[in-house]
Formats: structure tokens, sequence, C-alpha cells
């Protein structure tokens, strides 16, 4: 979406007396095969510059999906940075990358929390909130500002105009509340968002940080429900450009999943995140030092080992820790195939915390809050009844088109979770399909990497616009067989062990 | 370049799920065969904007030469005004005319002088004084905020975001001002200008009262020497789009010439001006009430009778006076055909002032000044020679293509000048070849028209690149014809009097 381009320019005279725009303008045609568009911001800089240089100059150009813009001209060793910025406005965190254009490489990352918070929890609530005008223009305000402090965080020093193109990916509803757009019909029936697709944006429409003719892609969305994140998750997965069939996992509030290739896309979206996240737990934590991410549980002796991140005193469990205790505590036989805890193994570990049965996975004296780290019986059936939603999702999906998981090539699986689940142990507890364990791929932040893909490309707003075109959504809800095919799911593994032969045998050996 | 178009849409439900934007952006592409663009502003008022009609709206889009843009949407019977501006910026006056684009008329005009006057009486002294940056910002300013107070006289009470669409032409110079472009390779060889093709601006880029997304379309020049005024003077004859060949004539500072047709088109200009429009005359004067646009003279009684613009007690002499008092006193044998007085033939009207012989057209008493209104021996010389001048120019530029007066399918005759003068007269005095009165048609303002032609015609970007890669610049002072054609042309009407056959034959009668 940006290049820079060294030019070297005919010198004026009488025989030549084009303008320095006109002189500049038709090199730039020659290499980019198609006539920039030159903004007055560069007019003004032409001449002195063209002359200070003996006319040659850096020109960095920019991408805006139907026209490269000359936004800037440099002299040949002037150093100043070519940036960029990728961004995945999340609901609760907010990342950015900063991207180096010369090298092509992401030279550092900035986390925060999203700065909407304070105005509702969960989206919903943010949602009713933004009802009033007034009251929606105050996230658009305070999401705004909130960026304008953190980029000049990020670059610490380094000069905000050089900052020449920011990618951006939310939900649909971040993506209204950044642009302050009206809401009120978002969730309410039929769900009209009031936009699909945003057309490139200046950085200064929005009073964001960058160059004065710097742009803003903001990645579209399919729907309320399925956002310019997920759009954002293809791209940096690549599905859409692959022959062989592979399958994208992101695990949110929802789980959101599609199946495709270059030829078609099949997404759909499903209640099946939230306790695998480790969110709703009551000492479920986010993937942060001293949340336990491993857990393994020796089947003869069950002595428990634990790893946490960063090797911290435990302070909580995250998405992949909860993954691994429910296939740790299933292997051991301390959980059943109904998900039922079984204390007579192991009564030391196991409690009864607010009258409910929880096993004790740290006791108090050892973990960072000085509270004992725990999961109760209930939050086992959450569990799995995430798990299992997961599982069916992904059936329901490759039935549709008449497949099985055998014809799957990869499972990309975006998110922290992502990141951190080991397959194995998501296969042993059904969530995932059993198979080689190579097809599972993580994809860590792919809503993040989606926007640097974006960055990096020129051919993006075709291949976001061919997704887009290649993509059906299929409606979970409506789907007779998926609760037909939820009941079998709902047993560790499954109550066709067939169909987990490799945890079928695991079962055998232990 | 501004269209409204009504547009009905289909109504939202679980079964049409597109957004508010891809609704309107989707209709609009059916009709206008090309994917609009749609900034965030319609974005924002679009979802409560389409719930309040019922879907039914009125669509305002705006052509910026490579996409429509839906710049405003309305309810049916919103009552707004749709309104654009042409603007002629000369270096002495601009005028602006308001257009209507619901009844694509011109509904008022409003002349004022240019600001930029105190900082220098003519171009030169402006370059100059434009030299140090701050000075060229100085004159930027003051040419932006003249705009925004004489539109809001113009508008006179209309809201200012009625205005969609700006067309403005000026010469070179005018338009590096009017933007704030480095000027000072403008005037020094090999005279480069900042800017050839100007893409379309927004009007709040230069802080000009109109819409949030209303467009400014600044006319392109052709080089320092060859303005956007004479292009749009170029749009409004229409020498383009004809089969037949015609010539375009401006007569300003410079007199510039352009001859042509559907297929080629070859400019000139020379210094044939200032004299002519009365300008450098020691009683000379704009066209204005009280200049003396006519003058007949009986050549029997050798009564001079005179007809002043409004009637009034006579205040001077503008350009059509000037030509009509040389063909007159020529006719009248007071002026021989080598361009000198013949006193002796009505001595009374002869004086001597400061040393030099002079007609007497306007006694003192008679005269609104209390002067007397006089011509020089010296001015009339000069106006021989700008007569001469012009003449030359126009047999040049004929002779170089091959082709005679008579292939001349028209004279357009722009500026003030063209209004009034009467071609009679300028054939008599040997200015414009003999022929069909017919063939002159006066202008008017062609470049002020030319900007009107522009806003009411999308097909004015194509028309304008077409006539600026079909035309040819001859560089009259390096022709060595020139100089040798002139000798013969400072004669009344000619040397060769068989090149005015009607001249010759009044001669006779005389």
């Amino acid at each position: 979406m940006a290049e820079e381009i060294l030019l070297e320019l005919p010198l004026p005279s009488l025989d030549d007396q084009r303008a320095d725009e006109a002189r500049i303008r038709q090199k730039l045609e020659e290499i980019l095969e198609k006539e920039p568009k030159v903004p007055i911001s560069t007019l003004r800089k032409a001449p002195r510059l063209l002359r200070d240089t003996n006319f040659k100059i850096k020109a960095r150009v920019l991408f805006d999906g139907k026209d490269w813009i000359l936004a800037d001209i440099l002299s040949p060793d002037d150093e100043k940075p070519f940036l960029g910025l990728g961004i995945d406005l999340g609901s609760t965190g907010v990342v950015i990358y900063l991207l180096d254009f010369h090298s092509g490489e992401v030279v550092k990352e900035h986390h925060f929390k999203n700065p909407q918070i304070p105005f509702g929890e969960d989206i919903l609530n943010r949602l009713h909130f933004a009802d009033k005008p007034e009251k929606r223009q105050k996230l658009h305000e305070v999401t705004i500002s909130a960026f304008q402090q953190e980029i000049k965080k990020l670059l610490a020093g380094l000069p905000e105009d050089s900052i020449y193109y920011v990618a951006l990916c939310g939900n649909t509803t971040m993506v209204h509340f950044l642009l302050n757009l009206e809401t009120r019909y978002l969730y309410r029936e039929p769900y009209i968002p009031a936009v699909n697709w945003i057309d490139t944006l200046h950085l200064k429409d929005l009073g964001l940080p960058g160059h004065s003719e710097g742009l803003l892609f903001v990645f579209p969305n399919r729907g309320a429900y399925f956002g310019g994140d997920l759009l954002a998750g293809i791209l940096a997965s690549g599905l859409h450009r692959q022959e062989e069939i592979s399958i994208l996992i992101d695990v949110g509030t929802n789980a959101e999943v599609v199946l495709g290739n270059q030829e078609f896309l099949l997404a759909t979206a499903g209640a099946a995140g939230p306790a695998l996240e480790g969110g709703i737990l009551s000492c479920g934590m986010q993937a942060a030092p001293g949340a336990i991410e491993r857990v393994r549980i020796d089947p003869q002796s069950l002595t428990i080992e634990l790893k946490t991140i960063g090797g911290e005193k435990p302070k909580g469990i995250c998405g992949s820790g909860v993954i691994d205790f429910l296939a740790q505590m299933f292997l051991a036989g301390l959980i059943d195939p109904r998900g039922k805890f079984v204390p007579e193994k192991l009564p030391e570990r196991f409690q009864t915390i607010d009258g409910e049965l929880a096993f004790i996975l740290v006791p108090a004296e050892k973990s960072a809050t000085g509270s004992p780290i725990y999961v109760t019986q209930g939050e086992v059936k959450s569990i799995v009844r995430s798990k299992g939603a997961m599982y069916t999702i992904l059936t329901v999906l490759c039935q549709s088109v008449g497949l099985s998981f055998d014809d799957i090539a990869h499972f990309f699986i975006a998110g922290s979770f992502g990141n951190y689940i080991d397959p194995e142990m998501a296969i042993t507890i059904g969530m995932l399909p059993d198979g080689p364990l190579e097809r599972f791929v993580p994809l860590g932040n792919a809503a993040g990497k989606g926007t640097i893909v974006f960055l990096k490309n020129k051919n993006s707003f075709s291949e976001l616009k061919n997704i887009l075109e290649s993509l059906t959504y299929l409606e979970m809800n409506v789907r007779p067989e998926f609760m037909q095919l939820l009941t079998g799911a709902l047993f560790l593994p499954h109550t066709n062990l067939s169909l987990f032969p490799n945890v079928a045998q695991k079962l055998t050996a232990s």
C-alpha cells in the first residue's frame, strides 16, 4: 500500500517547460503504470525541493484502493522513517503494530485496554449507552483520544508525520463506534449496519496522528455479526488463496469459524467461546504473566505439574490451561466422560466452595493471590458445553458442504488462545477433530496480522473484495442438525469414540 | 458535475441485511454505471434519514474527474438549494457566477476587485513581492479571505453549505497565488510552473465556504503564459467541438489567440493588448459608466457624435471607443494611412498637450471630469502598433497551418472588449481581417462562461484533457515572418489594400 520510489527527473529547459507536477506525475505514471494523484501539499513542496536536489527525489506513494497518491516527496538523503500502523481494535484490548515500510518488518507492538470499557463492560452495554447520539459521540471521542495518546507512546519520539498508512480492524460495533456511526439499528432486528464497505479515509478525517496525506483503511464487515476482524483473520490465514480447503477458527466472545479455499468461503459463528478462553471462570484470567498455561497430571501418581506464563507464581488460569486441565483430569480419571468430577480418586484436592464441588489446582499458600486457584463442577460443565459446541460447529460446517474432517488441510487457530493451545489436549477433550497434529496451525493475533498483511500488499483491496464476494454465511442457530449433533459432543471426547481413534488408544493405554 | 437523484431503496429485512451504505451505493451504481464513493459524513447521516423517509431519499452526487462522490443525502421534500460557483479570478477583477444545478441557470453574478492589488498593481510586481514565502502566503490569504467575504455577500442569506461545487479559472500566476504555490520559477527562465494539472480539491482544503464534501476544480494551465482562463475560454467557445475551423481572440494584457477545431488547436500570444483596451491611454478607462464606447464622425461635416456607457457625461474612452475613434478619424481623413494626424482638416479640435499634438474628443467643459478627453499622436501610433500586431498574429497563425482568413468560420471575441467592439470598425483599421461581419461572435466573459460550462457538463474533464492534448503553442517571437508581415500592417488598414476590399470600397465612397 505504500512505496518509496527514487525519481531522477529530466531537468527543465525552454524545450521542456512542463510544470514540476507534470514532470513528477508523468515519471511516476511510467513506473506505477497508472497516473497518480498529486495533493496540494506535495505541489507546495515540489519547486524548492526539486531545485535543491537537482531534480532527484524520493517519492512516497500510497494506494487508496483506486489510485496511487503522491503523499510525500523527500530529498534522496532524507532518512525520515516510513511507517504504517496495523491496529486490532478489540472490544477488550487494543493492539497496535508498528510497520517499517522500508524493511517490511513489524518493529514494535503496543497493547492497551479499550477505553470504552468504563462506558460498558461488554458490547451490548455499550450499544445501549450509544443509543443517544451525544453518548455515541463520547465513545467515539474516548477512542480517538486514546489512539492519539497511545500512538504517541508507541512512537516514543519518532515524528508523527512518519506514519503514512493505518489499517484498522475490529468487530462491526467497534468500527461503528470508531467512526461515530449510528448503532441503533445494528443490534435491533433486522440488524443493519450503517456501513459494510468503508472507503479509504484520511487520518486527519478522524483526527488520528500521522502524515497530513496519510490514509486510514478500516476493514469492512459482512454484517452486524461478521466483522472486519474476522476478515483480517482470513487475510492473515491465506485461506482464500489456497487450493486446499482449510478452516480458520477464532475463539472470542463467540467462536467464529470459516471454511474454504480460493473458490469458496463458508463462515459461521456460535456461542462456544467464553468458557474456553478462561474468561468466565472464577479463577480464569487472560494469557498474561502468572497465568497457568500448562497442566500435566501423571495418570499413575496423580502428581500435578503446572507451568505459568513467565514462570511466575500462579495467579489464575488462562484458555490453554483450561483445555490442558480438562484433558489431563480426564486422562487421569479425575473427570469422567460425562464431565463429572471423580473426587474419590484424589480427595485431598477436592473442596466445596460456595456450596459447589471444586478441584483445587493451586492451594492458597502457593498462589500469587493468597487464594486457592480452582475449577468448580459447574465450570467444568460449561467448558464441556463450549468444547462440544465448537466441535459441533465444525462438524455442521463440514457436513453442509459434504466434507469430512479428513478433507481439511489445515486448522488455523487465531487468537492468543490459538498460540498457546496444545492441539493434542484439545483433541483429547473432543474440542478439535482427531488427526495429525501438524494440521493445527496457531496464527496468534490473526486480526492484527491481517492488518499488516493488508499494509504490505497492494492487492489486499481486491483480495478483500474477493473474500467478501465468495463468502457465504451459515446461520448455525437455524440448522436442525446442530442440536442433534451437539448431544454426542457433550461427552469426553465424544459418545462415538471411533471419531477419536488416537484418544481411544490413549485411554486404553492409561 | 453535480446531479440530484431520487432513490427508492429496498427495505431491509432478515433476508436483506445489507448495510445502509451498501443499499445506497449499489442503487447509485446501477444509475451512474460506476460505483460511487461514500464519504463518512454521508454514512453518519444515512441511518436516521433512511428510517425517517422510509428509504426514499434524494442523493446529491459530484463528479471529481474520476469518481462520483455521494456528497449529500436529503429527504425528498427537502428544498435545500443545490448550487455551484463559477469563478473568473482575473488579476484586476474577479467575477463569481452563482449556478443553480436544479435549473442549470446562472441566477446571479458578483464582481469585485482582486484583493492582491494593494500588494502589486500588475502581475510582475506581485510576483516579485511573492518571492518570499511569507509574502506569497499573504497573497494567498487575502485572496481566500476575500472569497469568504464576497461569497457570503453573493449568497445573501442562502446557506453556505448549499454550495457543492466551485470551478475557478485564472491565469497561471493567479492560480499559483490562490493555491499558495511557489512562483519563483514561474517568471524566471525557463518559466516553470509548480503545477499544470490540478487534481480536484475539496473546498475545505482551501478554507472556501461551501458544503463539507464540496469540490473545487481549478482550471489547469499549459504553461507560465497560457493559463486556465484561456482554457476556460476555449471550453466556452466550443472551438474544440466543431468541425469547421475558428479562431478565439482574447485581448487582455496580451492578445491570446487560439485557432482550431475538433482535430487540432494552435495557440499563441503576443503584445497587442493594452492600447486596444484603452488601458494605457492618458484618457483611457475600463468599460464602465461614462466611458466613450462609440464614436461617429461625419466624413462631410466632420461633426463628432459620441455615445457613453449608461449615457452619462463622458469620463474617458474604453476599448471599443478607441477602435471606433481610430476608424472614424481615418475614414474622415483626420488620420492618414500611416497613422499621422491631419490637423489642417479640423484645426479647432487639435491642441498641443505636454508638447505633443492631441485630438480633443471632448472639450473640458463637456466632460464629467472637467478636463478634456483627448488622444495624442503618440497614442495613435501605439494603437496602430497594437492593431498591426493583432492582425499579424492572426496572419502568422493562419499561414503556419496553410490557411487563409476565408477558411475561418468564426472569430470568437472574448472579454468585455469583444462584447462592445464594432467588428466593422475593427476591420476598417485593419485589426481584424475583412469579410462577412457575421463571422465575428462576441463571447463576453469567456473565461467565466467556461467555468459554468464546466460545471454543467460532466464530460468537461475529458474535454479539457483533450484540449490540452491537441493544443500546440506557437512561439510568435521566434517566427521570422512576424516582423516582415508586421510592417505592412502598421498602415491603415494595410499597405496591401486588396486584403481589405470592403474598406477600399468605403474609402473610395468617402
